[in-house]
Order: C-alpha cells, then sequence, then structure tokens
C-alpha cells in the first residue's frame, strides 16, 4: 500500500504522497493572489510560502531560507539536491495522516492546502534559455524520411551526440493558454512566389522537458556522471510546429519561426526523486559513446503518454497516440552534459525539451507530421479527420507512471488553437 | 561644427554629444558601486540614477520614472520612443557648454561625471532572447561555397526572407571578458570515431546586434513600417565560433554548440536617433520583398567597421577586416518585422545580430572561415601567421560613422582567448 496522507487521494490520482511536484499558483479569488509555490496533493494545493511562514520547514537547509517566498521557483532550484531532498522529507510528514502539525492545525489547514480548481497555474520557473534536443531514433528516422527521403533518414552525427537546437524563451506558455495560428511563408511551388498565409500544417509534438536545477560557470561543464544532480524534475511539453513554414525556413540553420509562435509546458514539475521507482534501461547505444557521455549511471523512465484531440464542439476527446518516455535513446544527462562540454553555462529554470518523442509503432507515434505522414494519410476521429490541426483543435498530452499502488502523474498539457490574425495586420 | 559639451571631447572620440549612447556601469573604487544606467561623454560617463535623483529630467514621461533607478535598461527600453527623444534632448541640454545647470554645479558633476578608466562596463541589458540572422549575402554566399561547394552557394529561401536561428542568451558577456576555447566533436574522418578536444577551428564574427525596445504580446506581429519604433539602437557584436564543431552538428537543425559558448557585445548602445545622419540606401532586393516585408522606408546605416587581432606578447594589434554595415541585404526592421510575422513575442532587451557583416572584397570578410577560406589561405599577421584563432589571441572589433564634423563611434568589443580546460574535467 501506497503513503497516506490526511488529505484525500483518489486511487487513480496523479498527484499522490509519493509525487509532490512542485509548480507556482495564484487565487482565483476576486483580487487574486501574489503568485506563490506550491505543491500538489491529491486536489489540492500546498501553499509553500505559508508552510514558510509557519515555521514547518525546519531542516538545516530551509529553516532560514526565503526560497519559497519568491514568484518562481528558481531560487528553490538554485539550491540544488540537499535542499531538495529536505523539502520533500518535510512535506511527505507534515501531509502524512500520522502527522498531527498541520492535519489538526484546522486554520493553518485552510490557509495552506486550497481546492485546485480555485487557483491558476503560472509558469514554474523563469525560463533563461530553452533548447530543444531530437532524442528519439524514430521521430528522427521518419522526420529525415519524410523530408530528405528513405536513403539516409538519420544523419550521421546522430548516433555520436544528442542533436539540439536553442529554442525560442519567451513564448514558451502554461498548460490551457491558446495558441494563435501563426502566418508566415511556406514553399514556393515552381517559379512562383513562395505562399504567404496561415500555416497550412499545423502540428504538436509530444516532448517532455527536464528544469535545470543549479547552472554552471561559463567555460566550465558539467560532467556527466554528475549531472544528474543538476536536473531537479520533468513536466510535459508541447513544441507546436508549422511544418510548412519550417520546411521553408530551416536549411542551413534550424527551425526558427515555424517553432517560436509557441510551446506549451505542464504546470507541475515532477521531480527526479519521484521518478526512481520508474528508472529502467534506455536503448542500446551503438556505437558506444564517447567517453564525455558514457555515464555510469544510464538510466531512462518508464513513463507512458498519451495524446488527445478534442476538435471544437465535439464532446469527448479521442486518444491519437500512446508513446513512452523511455524511448529516448540519449538520456537527460547525457543531453545536460553534452550542452555544457564546449562550456555553454545553464541557469537555474533553464528548460531543455527532449525532442517528439515517438515510439516504433504507428500508433506510438508523437506527432500529425509521422501519424499522417505528411499529411497523406489521414487521420480519422470520432466522425471527422484531420490531416493536420484546425481552428478550434484542442490537444490534451497526459502522462503517468504507474506504480504498484499508486500512480506518479504529469497532470496534463493542453492548448487549443485559435483563428490566425486577419491578413491585413 | 558640432554641438559642443563643457565635458572635453576630443576631435576624435567616439563620443560626442551627438552620440550619447547607453550602457550599464560600476565604479571600480574599493567596494563598487551598484550598477547603474550611463551615457558616454568624451572620455566619462554621465551617471543618469545621478542625474534623475537630482530632478534634472524634468520632461512629461521622465519626470517621475524609476526607469534610471534601475541595474538594466530594460525599464527605459521598453517605455519607447517618446521617452528616448525626451532623454537624449535633456541630456543633450544639460550637458551643452551654454547650459550651466550641470556646468555650474561642481558638486553634481563630481558626482554625475566619472572618467571612463575608473568604471567598469557590464551588460546594459537583461537579454531574454538572443536572435542571430544571416543577412550578408557575401557572407552566406561565401560560406555556402565552402561548406557545399559553388553550384547552388545561397538557398532559394534567402532572398524571400531574412534566415535566423535562435541563439544562446545565457553566454552573451560585455567586451572584455575572456573566452575559453570550448571543446567538443569534429567531424570523424573515414570510419573513425569523430575528433574530440579543443576546437581546431575557433573563429570569430564580425557582426552587428538591434537592441529590441518595446516588445509584442504573444500572438500579434508588428507591422513592418512600425518595427522602427521597436529598436532601440545598435550594439558591435563578436559571435565566437567553432567551425569543426559547427560543422559537424549542425545538419539538420543548425548551429548550436559550435557558437553557445560566448558571444561578446560591445557596452554602449548607440540610439537609431544618434544613426539618422548615416542612413543610406540598401542593396537591391530582387525579387521584390512579399508584401509583409515591404517597407516605406527602407534604409540602411554607413557604419564603417573594423576588425583587428593582437597575438599574445604583441605590442601592436594587425586589422583583418574593414567591412560596413550598409552591406546588410535585409535591413533590421525587415529582420524585426519577419521575426513577428508568425506571432512571436519580442521583449524589451532582446539582441538581434545581423550575422556576419561580409563586404564584396578579400579584405572586407567578416570572419577567419572566409578569410582563409576555411584555413587554406593563412593570414599573414605582423611575423605571424593565422588559419585561426590561436590561445592568447585578442579580437578588437570597432565601428565609427564619419559625419562631417563629429564621429558617432560604437566604441570597442573585445574578447582574448584562453586555452581550453583539461582533457579530464
Amino acid at each position: 500500500m501506497g503513503l497516506k496522507s490526511f488529505v484525500e487521494v483518489s486511487a487513480d490520482s496523479h498527484f499522490p504522497l509519493e509525487n509532490l511536484p512542485y509548480g507556482v499558483f495564484r487565487s482565483k479569488a476576486a483580487g487574486g493572489s501574489n503568485p506563490s509555490p506550491g505543491v500538489a496533493i491529491g486536489d489540492f494545493v500546498l501553499n509553500l510560502t505559508v508552510i514558510a511562514s509557519a515555521g514547518l520547514f525546519d531542516g538545516p537547509l530551509l529553516k532560514n531560507s526565503q526560497c519559497f517566498n519568491q514568484p518562481s521557483l528558481n531560487v528553490f532550484l538554485e539550491m540544488g539536491r540537499p535542499a531538495w531532498k529536505e523539502a520533500r522529507a518535510t512535506i511527505q510528514r507534515i501531509l502524512s495522516d500520522n502527522e498531527p502539525i498541520l492535519r489538526d492545525n484546522i486554520s493553518l489547514r485552510n490557509k495552506s492546502l486550497l481546492p485546485m480548481n480555485e487557483v491558476e497555474m503560472l509558469l514554474p520557473v523563469v525560463i533563461g534559455d530553452y533548447t530543444d534536443f531530437f532524442c528519439s531514433m524514430y521521430h528522427t528516422k521518419n522526420c529525415g524520411t519524410i523530408f530528405r527521403g528513405p536513403e539516409n533518414p538519420i544523419m550521421p552525427n546522430w548516433f555520436h551526440l544528442p542533436v539540439a537546437y536553442h529554442g525560442r524563451a519567451s513564448s514558451v506558455v502554461i498548460s490551457g493558454t491558446n495558441i494563435t495560428r501563426p502566418r508566415g511563408q511556406g514553399h514556393p511551388t515552381g517559379s512562383s512566389l513562395p505562399y504567404f498565409g496561415p500555416t497550412k500544417k499545423l502540428d504538436f509534438e509530444l516532448e517532455m522537458a527536464a528544469i535545470v536545477g543549479p547552472g554552471n560557470q561559463l567555460g566550465k561543464n558539467i560532467n556527466v556522471n554528475e549531472a544528474y544532480d543538476h536536473i531537479f524534475g520533468l513536466v510535459l511539453m508541447n513544441d507546436w510546429s508549422a511544418r510548412d513554414i519550417q520546411a521553408w525556413e530551416y536549411v542551413p540553420l534550424g527551425p526558427f519561426l515555424g517553432k517560436s509562435f509557441g510551446t506549451t509546458i505542464s504546470p507541475w514539475i515532477v521531480t527526479l526523486e519521484a521518478l526512481e521507482p520508474f528508472a529502467c534501461d534506455p536503448p542500446k547505444q551503438d556505437p558506444h559513446p564517447l567517453p564525455y557521455l558514457a555515464e555510469k549511471k544510464h538510466i531512462n523512465y518508464d513513463i507512458p503518454l498519451e495524446v488527445w484531440i478534442k476538435p471544437a464542439g465535439q464532446e469527448q476527446a479521442t486518444v491519437i497516440t500512446r508513446s513512452n518516455f523511455k524511448h529516448l535513446y540519449w538520456t537527460i544527462t547525457q543531453q545536460l552534459a553534452h550542452h555544457t562540454i564546449n562550456g555553454c553555462n545553464l541557469r537555474s529554470g533553464d528548460l531543455l525539451g527532449t525532442g517528439t518523442i515517438s515510439g516504433p509503432d504507428r500508433d506510438s507515434l508523437g506527432c500529425l507530421l509521422e501519424l499522417t505522414w505528411n499529411g497523406q494519410n489521414q487521420l480519422s476521429l470520432n466522425g471527422s479527420a484531420r490531416s493536420f490541426l484546425e481552428d478550434g483543435d484542442e490537444i490534451i498530452i497526459t502522462g503517468r507512471c504507474e506504480g504498484k499502488d499508486y500512480k506518479i502523474g504529469f497532470g496534463k498539457c493542453t492548448g487549443k488553437i485559435l483563428p490566425a490574425i486577419p491578413e491585413d495586420q
């Protein structure tokens, strides 16, 4: 049996006492409130500012810290794993059903435990830089085949290093934010001018992302065997993509406007501590990685992921993909070590996307580009069909590890498509 | 004759009363001081925090503003052109030789005017995102020829849109910061493993960058004819590059670790107002740009640029390139309009690099990749020779518009190469 909290946690909840993911919220009540760090428990949010003010963080690292008296988690993340472990132990204890300190203090319970439907979730961190990797071999192979043909779909560098590019930090938004269909240039046909207008190939990308804890100094790298201590946890991510814009613009400098109109992350950061029971072997790496990428503890996590689509006007969402985090060829610690090998400095709160997480099967592909093979095969949904996303479509990503007596869930990462802005603006 | 200040300004100064570029500095004196916004005049820095506290910003927009009581210029930049014009008019007036308010107030002069050699310059803005364009046709053609051969050196998209990629914001550093030679993977030869070690092809890139003023909301674009009002000014930039790392990693997602180990900017932001007298025609655009990139006021600026190299142990620097900002095919306003056409949000302080500014001639090429044709033709310097940069080399970029009676200068953008960190770290 799992751990038991005095807060009611249903059997299928994403947020039992074993999880305790971190986010930043504010009250929806009239006048609202300042953003505060919080932890999810069942259908409630525990306000960490209130808990800290009440003196319940009594361990040596957090006792006198202002880390929970902040509008973001960056200060707490910068403190590193010893502080994270201390916080987790304290929160797990004060929420457990045999500890009276919060359970029996009605006034403090009312102040610190807020129903989730009464709060608005915000971006949990200030994201200095957002990097997106390209670490699913299946996704890489499918994209290469679609864009360049079946001869050499995977570039020779791919098996030697975790390929990545810098994404746009300003347009990372929190789950629930609407996404406006972007306009841009698409490939010209023949000798005509390029197409200009709303994208005709709007896509989602099923990803997860690591949130960086302590950073590194410019000019110094982080050893792959120490990389684990620089990662706080994971979120779900949807890296919205406009395939026609991307295909025309990306040579030779990579994706730009085809991606930078929006990237959605889920609000709750699930810590690596909570994911430990779900560690598993990654795919075999062949060739063997260069020494700076060869790690002693080489693990992935078994995190089943789903993508659902809910067209405008439909009551029900339809599942269109079932994939898993464990398909990633390069681990998040290898990604982080590679990112810093040139001396590039990471900062706490940086976002490291995994790239689209496609699995080996037809129903485990992580984007419509792959699912419809660039629009060639329509996807049938509950009475309608899709090549790419239409206005009003909502995409819902979920992820949940299945423990014996409990689940470790990520909640949802959602976004709905709004029509493009008119031509003359 | 130029304008005259009571502060002595030598005839060849970069910083006469017509310039008034903005930066952020702190005192080098024992204990230092908090970072403050300042303006350069001759060999002095005018402390804007002190001037604001003394009540000398008496115009309607700045009178009650805290914009100069900040550790960065972001708040001032967000206020937009009306505030910038008001600040410029006030500063030009209080520094002029016929205005007694500062000239005759010895105590305020001593507090507000600091010799440049007694201050340390800092990054002038908090850079949310850094984007690098690719807007010199000469550079594009040369790189394409070197990397892919002479058949189709310029990709078909290049004449239709200002190609760009997202760079790394965390590793943008201020002029004078040393750059550690990055390590990384280079192309394998034959069937061997890729090379790993310190880059053998370390390069500079002569660039300039626009600093964004007011940003835009996610999902809305900035019209090309309004883009001017979203650009505060320009700095010099050196986008350090490791060509062997770049060449191996950049397919298909663009440059990453070959660039992210350091990007240097000059400390003084020269405003577009100061550059107005140097407006000139850009190169003719053929084909005619799509309507969203066709601008009514289509201008470049005539800014002569130089790159100097000073090897370790040499007394004298040697000039290796003379180029000009006016060679850019796409204007900075077109760059900004394109950047937002998909709804991508810019924020005040964002950095938009132009890409390497090469001219048409052999001695106007903006990087060693071009100057030595990827190391094939060594560059001879005052007794030594270079294919790429060596440890101890210092690169000095300068830029200065030549007015009839005055110069509008950018000062210097410098950086020195330190040896790579040892193998076992």
